[in-house]
């Protein structure tokens, strides 16, 4: 197998990952201001298809805005690197304090809609076809401060006033929620992808807007991601995936991908390879405040390499003949059968004999089956 | 204030709750068998409105269905105490181990669905208006034993087949489905608020469906419950509410509504009183262990009790001049202002000039509400 | 009851509390920096004993080291405000990014330690009695990358040599370890109050040495805060301790004392209170990012008024008459009565017969006496 | 590398385990009992070296003691296999509800000490080596109910009874504390390794007691369980170990070894490996209520198998010679060095100039070593 990762696997990485300079509540910088143009550079070495970014990212200061993207543009040319996905700090600076599309304070709304108005004409025309929303800010610390209702309807007018934008624009782009239950804000709106996907078909235009769950915000909240973008999936609305690791509920992690919850990320690689999901795979983690610059490129290259390697096993595992086997014997396909039959009514159903001991005594034999899972991953198969 | 509850209040209990006998996964039984006929007496004095029930609480033995109905329906006319929902027991025997509606095995969901099915007759015979699906055992403990998409399938023809069936009998009866991240599966389909709001979107006649949120539940995956169900009114859905308490991601502890984290259940208050909430107040906990039957007692007695007190004092709170202003101060109320003014388009915000850095500078004072909440909930104001 | 605090209950606050900026993983300051000065004159306004501060707090800038020291030592003969306990910042700078104590970098460590030594000086000079070691880098993100057996060796080593020292120069000092589970570092070495117990009885001068548990600490692990400290008083160990709130397992909220947990907080209280602690009562949290300066006052003024709040009502509760009552049925002072007899051997105990059964019968009563404390903390008693 | 267990791997199982019927709060068994004598005649077959039971387990019914014993000696003897460790059931009796060692009705805890010298007794004649003492009902749901410092003085006074006891009676025995912190008390007394470390220093006769950690319940508090026994080998403590899976804050999952936290337990098998720890291992599980027969001894294999591919790869992890030159670059060797040089002084140590900006900039390089840790672990190395 080749771990080698190329073009053709649609990697991805926002600037703001390798271009982390450590700081956190604790502490200040640990590493230099990585530029944009370099990030490019490397990535592209490494074997990345395409860069993501925040408008705060990529032209940091006004004055020098069209130099930048001039450098930026020039990079991605030589490199061959696309934009696939750009999106709007709306956190980082104090304004957005109570966040920006539901803060209390409507000026900052207002504010806050036309930072993200400017940055979607840039995502265009640097080539992204998905605009991420992530609302960090997006919340409260206590009860009486937001109004829960007020605050849904004020996302649902914002998401409607931009998905009209981009029509009107005719720009070739896909909106994407990115959902989080925590951190910085004490509860944030719309916390998992269930919330997200929940509030997705009450908009204007639903078929405009979809989701970027994290593993690592999933994990938050105790919850599968596997099986969140497995519904994510069936809902037809994965539109994009921030890849990363996790241990669990305690803070925001943004782990290389692979490290956490690693027997999680085999199972997250195996709902995106077999649910159909043709993306890019966007690795959005933060390389430890211990490591310098080479360390970032180590990051960079472990993630791509973890996900080519699950992959592999992943489809070890599904070509594997005992695993079909122990598919059989775990009834697992005998899920997609309707209970009811062709033609069957719910009366023909009543009418027939039921014995609940006699299926209560059938052994699922799911235990088999996952410690197969286990070898093609542990490498033992 | 009164803190002593009448039928106005509209609290009700399951019979499974007062009747829990104490096995757990470490232990046996602590307490006798509840009579069914006991508790109604029980409840009524002590002034709930209501019960609530599973097939297996009320008629665990199929010989003795009919006495043991004629001895409920008897004691509900002695003392004017209603059935308001049922629900049916897919998740204690053996055969449904692997969940009901979405198990692999075929035969098992057939089995289950007739169970609902019969039962759903007895809820509406009794008068039951809101019938709950919790999906305990719907789930799984390995990412290879369950195809997700499958099961959404099925668990979405189990919805469709029931809603069509109530639609058909002419029952008024509407769906409510009670969502649980994990325990006693690994982890179960539909884990929040959330994933269920988003999952009845897709059923042939979601008016039929809505949600039984419960407190510990949501707070298992360190969700805010009271956002939560702030969401879920939002979105025209909650049809009914499990009270308890909890202490955040562990075990279910099913405490007495209050215990647990008391913050958020005067939230919780405060959310269903100002969202327009009109069902039941179902208390859905387990009398700890420790106590004997005046323990039970003692704690149904106090989840009304405790709701009556944090009703006084959400009153109160909403009342109070003081907290009029602080709200003004944090402006709450302002984020029920569109963002836009009428007729104002998206480039005519553009054209408009912002100052970030002034808007920044504005203080949000939700330290002090939340401190005046804070008081309230103390008693001393 | 007075509600107002005064010097005679001794709170303390650290200089970083009402000091912070507001800098965290996603944004930066809100707030402007607040000189120590200042902090001292508030604080003393509101009624605080005593402030606390780490080196770079309170001297942030070598050229002006002596100038902010004579100012600050001013405003405290102003204000009658003491310095009761001070610690060493080995967590900001760059440098520590691995750990100050147990960095792997030796050098590191050898820095490290003169910068404690450095500030120990400046803490005896200023009147602190208490010396706080908080280890928020000692740790590791991977399990390769640090040797636990040596890092206690060293961690020791360092415990060792600060005790020496401190007895060399008659500083009337007292060491108290901090225990954080994780944030910022992936795991933290002494995660829990438990295992800083465990460590000190290592030491060789165990007495010097004893814990400063925060209350978010030990709830990031879904711990007692309670319990925790009851059992930290049993090994004569309780020597400070940091009170503010926190929502279970997520990121450090530090949010003011009460919010979060409130129900953990009377009992917090109560340990305290009866467990003959006497030190100060230490508030270590940060004003939201929502707050302005006045905000920050707010956060401070509610710190200490919800600590009041709470102490009367912990004392209102051990006093009540039906409170000693329920504790009775509750068998709790039972639990102080020896198990076997003076002069009873356990031969004696095995010759006796006994009747699990009719034990088992009885009930505990535990919550109705939980429910009279939960009536005393609402104000309904 | 031998993937097939022998009696020399010292691998032990808990009569309960494989025997584990499935009963759970919600639900009724779903297996029927398993045999002691037929558990141990599979478990030897498939190369465990030995059992552990309580005394519930193994003599259920007080009139046929003798003749289950015999039998079960008998077995035994056929099989080679041993009795490493026992432990008395306090927990699952409705009379333990309230803790058995530390319930507040004395009566309750003198029974329970009876029942532990009974089962010491039984224990020492069978050749058990280790005596396990989990209190799982030892806590409280609330704060009133439980006097922790009359508790703790309840617990030493029975551990220095038992001591005492074993001493006298000349046993071979040893006593291993298993920490959990909740489930199914709200609050469990000594709930992590950290706790119970420093509760056996304050024992009459510390040397004869020491730990029996568990890897699920360490990671229900999200601690790290390789950094927690590292600890406990650290004090010399560490005689026992329970092996097994958990996803993080939740539920008791105690899922097959591997199944969970997959790179935690490669940490944990290296910890063990390098700790020198020389005690059995034995895991302590429970085959999913999915689960046939069949089921249950597929999972006692794959502890097993799964202990042993760990132990391969840690051991190559250790003997790769990239792995010492990233150890090396890591600086994990150099935390070995004491931080004072001999003969040096903190005076010494002061005289000297540090330069924090050059440390600074050294990077730790632990991702490129993790990484390395994580390419054994999935076998592509």
């Amino acid at each position: 197998m080749s771990l080698t990762p190329t073009q053709d696997d649609r990697f991805s990485f926002g600037l703001w990952t390798v271009g982390w300079q450590g700081v956190d509540v604790f502490g200040g910088p640990v590493r230099p201001r990585l530029d944009p143009v370099e990030a490019v550079h490397r990535l592209a070495e490494l074997g990345a298809a395409a860069v993501t970014f925040h408008d705060d990212d990529l032209v940091p200061d006004e004055a020098t805005r069209q130099s930048e993207l001039d450098r930026f543009t020039k990079a991605l040319a030589e490199t061959g690197l696309g934009v696939e996905m750009a999106t709007t700090n709306l956190f980082s600076h104090a304004v957005f304090k109570d966040g920006g599309l539901t803060a209390n304070d409507r000026a900052v709304r207002r504010y806050a809609l036309t930072k993200v108005l400017r940055n979607l004409d840039l995502a265009a025309e640097l080539g992204a076809t998905t605009y991420v929303l992530w609302g960090g800010r997006e919340g409260a610390e206590s009860g009486g401060s937001k109004d829960v209702h007020a605050a849904l309807d004020r996302y649902k007018e914002s998401m409607d006033l931009l998905c009209g934008y981009v029509r009107e624009r005719g720009y070739d782009l896909r909106f994407a929620l990115e959902p989080k239950p925590n951190e910085p804000r004490g509860d944030i709106l719309l916390p998992t992808i269930g919330h997200a996907l929940a509030f997705i078909d009450t908009l204007d235009e639903p078929e405009r807007v979809g989701l970027n769950p994290e593993v690592g915000h999933e994990e938050m909240a105790g919850l599968n991601f596997a099986q969140g973008i497995a519904q994510a999936l069936w809902h037809g609305k994965l539109f994009h995936v921030d890849l990363n690791g996790q241990h669990g509920p305690r803070f925001d992690q943004d782990l290389r991908f692979g490290a956490g919850n690693l027997r999680g990320a085999f199972w997250t690689v195996d709902a995106l390879e077999r649910g159909g999901y043709d993306g890019y795979l966007h690795f959005d983690y933060k390389p430890p405040r211990t490591e310098d610059v080479d360390g970032v490129w180590e990051t960079a290259r472990a993630c791509m390499r973890n996900y080519l390697i699950l992959r592999e096993k992943v489809r070890a595992f599904r070509a594997d003949p005992e695993v079909a086997e122990a598919l059989d014997a775990a009834r697992v396909g005998e899920l997609a059968v309707p209970t009811l039959a062709e033609g069957e009514t719910l009366a023909d159903l009543r009418a027939q004999t039921h014995d609940p001991e006699a299926l209560a005594a059938r052994g699922l034999h799911f235990e088999r089956l996952d410690q197969l899972a286990m070898e093609h991953l542990l490498g033992v198969r």
